[in-house]
């Protein structure tokens, strides 16, 4: 009899990111060594330990079902697997949370398997700030143990909450494509659960007698994400019908590739719309269709100064109107005291 | 004392469109005259009767204050106003409520003013049914009158939900662009209200003390767009806060501007990765962004015959596994009776 079918679907989406880690990483090995020209009379193990993956845990189900997987998966592709739970310092009694959680990872075989307590700040509101700081704590553990990635364990659900707060900015389709299966410097993060529903990881903790942790703050209606997740989701479910879930997660990728397609766009014709002396010409951008123009623009407030979190679609619009509605109008504002004005044919786009 | 602030807001948006009627108008007798070589000593109004633009109207508050706002406008811009309701015989008595719409319309000044009777069928289920059904009944009335353009009355309360209901799909920015402001053949389709919120509708009405007619249908929770407006938006609205409508909205403009962008690149390229007898070469569809290459398989396979409404995202993913994990695969069965197939590093779609 094979594992309980929760479980088997865990392990499987596990199993197929630790192979292509191990991939990327031969890939590596083998790019190193043509160019140093290296002799490859030794086997990677000898020349180099075996990798690490670690998984981010909070005890919760997501999380503890992946670091399980984790835990099964690592040893039969010869990778070792290690264990980090962040201490938020939150809720009183938080440190002692961390240290079960610690004792639990420890019980899977994980090792390394550490908490790491962390200060969180205010900028971006309470989600932000809390992300922020497990984000750089977690990057400070791969680099200390020399770690070739960390495992995340968000689920289509977390996805399609995402996607739907990307939707309420309204800020275009970069912001609905949600999270990457990959992200971080050099690929470090990684969500092998991306594509599989909180109920199966839920059901796999279950089915391996798992105890798991329910984060208060997941339920407390003063979160955004929590009120999507116990009440905005579920009446769009009711309204649309349960594939709402899935078809917000395809949404992500789909937009994900449009999004990136039209950046790569935007970037190869960026040169071709700048005068020699580097200023946009308003004629040739004209000539743009108006996602790609926009998207340059963007990319100009961008480097003039602007931070990209407070530069809104409507910011671009008004830049992009001295472009297709030109009267004359005077200069224009925008976050971080960068101006745009059109000048002569040009558009001057610059901290003022 | 000027009208009620939301009379003036529904007035402004109609007058925006009558003048891009105007002007798209005299642009094409400009280019008529030129193209005959017709002398101009005769007035726009001499050689052309004053060009004629219907409002479609179901007698709810949204199509009643644009009619009351089309009456207002157009003879101000030597502009005929008209107004059609179509009777879709779906409830006992709908031929007595048209005969009432069309009594408003002549009361506000429309002529002419008339009710289409028309028979709706199943295809597509019961909206859509209706749907078509309506829009060929307008477009027939449009061709029988001359009239210049069809004016609906969708708010960006519409659009928000019709933005829901292409991300249920899950089938890419596409059907998150909403409806068009401009849309039909030669543009005759025009929704003036897109921008502006369903209250100021009803607002305008009853500032002008219209009497409105709330569709039954509008409420009854058998339908999947009811379901959203009375209980998927609001509880959206709830978690994500107040702007969400106006997000949506948002969203649905940038990401007609990016499919827009995406479509135009995937029909440049298109030419480009085709070998000398027009077959698809996988090796330059590999070399493809995602998202221009997707793009490319999915207009093959309409081409081959695939019915677009069947053609999934899932579809076209498969048939990218031709070219992006090559192993060997068999023919792809895709709706319509289309195959796609890999046959010597060629892609072949056709209807076999």
């Amino acid at each position: 009899m094979g594992p309980h079918p929760a479980v088997a679907a865990i392990r499987l989406a596990v199993r197929r990111v630790l192979h292509d880690i191990l991939t990327e990483q031969s890939t590596e090995q083998t790019t190193e060594q043509s160019s140093t020209g290296q002799s490859s009379d030794r086997t990677p193990q000898e020349r180099r330990p075996s990798p690490l993956v670690l998984v981010a845990c909070s005890g919760g189900a997501d999380s503890m079902a992946l670091a399980s997987a984790l835990a099964f998966e690592a040893p039969k592709l010869g990778i070792r697997a290690g264990g980090i739970t962040v201490d938020h310092g939150l809720q009183s009694g938080s440190d002692l949370r961390a240290e079960e959680v610690v004792l639990r990872l420890r019980e899977l075989g994980l090792n390394p398997a550490e908490s790491i307590a962390v200060t969180v700040g205010r900028d971006g509101g309470p989600e932000a700030a809390a992300r922020d700081a497990r984000y750089a704590a977690l990057d400070a553990a791969a680099e200390r143990h020399g770690a070739a990635a960390i495992l995340l364990g968000h689920t289509r659900d977390d996805q399609a909450e995402t996607v739907l707060l990307g939707l309420a900015r309204g800020s275009g389709i970069r912001s609905l494509s949600g999270m990457a299966a990959v992200s971080g410097a050099g690929g470090r993060y990684r969500r092998p659960f991306l594509q599989l529903d909180r109920q199966t990881a839920r059901k796999a903790c279950m089915a391996q007698s798992l105890p798991v942790w329910d984060d208060p703050h997941n339920a407390d209606p003063a979160y955004t994400r929590s009120r999507l997740r116990h009440e905005g989701l579920p009446a769009l479910e009711k309204a649309l019908g349960k594939g709402v879930v899935e078809a917000l997660a395809r949404t992500a990728q789909l937009s994900r590739d449009d999004a990136d397609a039209l950046d790569a766009w935007a970037s190869q014709v960026e040169a071709s719309v700048r005068d020699a002396a580097g200023l946009l010409e308003c004629a040739k951008l004209y000539a743009l269709p108006p996602a790609v123009r926009r998207r340059i623009l963007r990319r100009a407030a961008i480097e003039a100064g602007a931070p990209a979190g407070s530069l809104f679609a409507r910011h671009i619009e008004e830049v992009d109107r001295l472009i297709t509605g030109w009267r004359g109008q005077g200069a224009i504002n925008l976050p971080g005291k960068v101006v745009a004005q059109r000048q002569g044919g040009r558009l001057v786009i610059r901290q003022g």
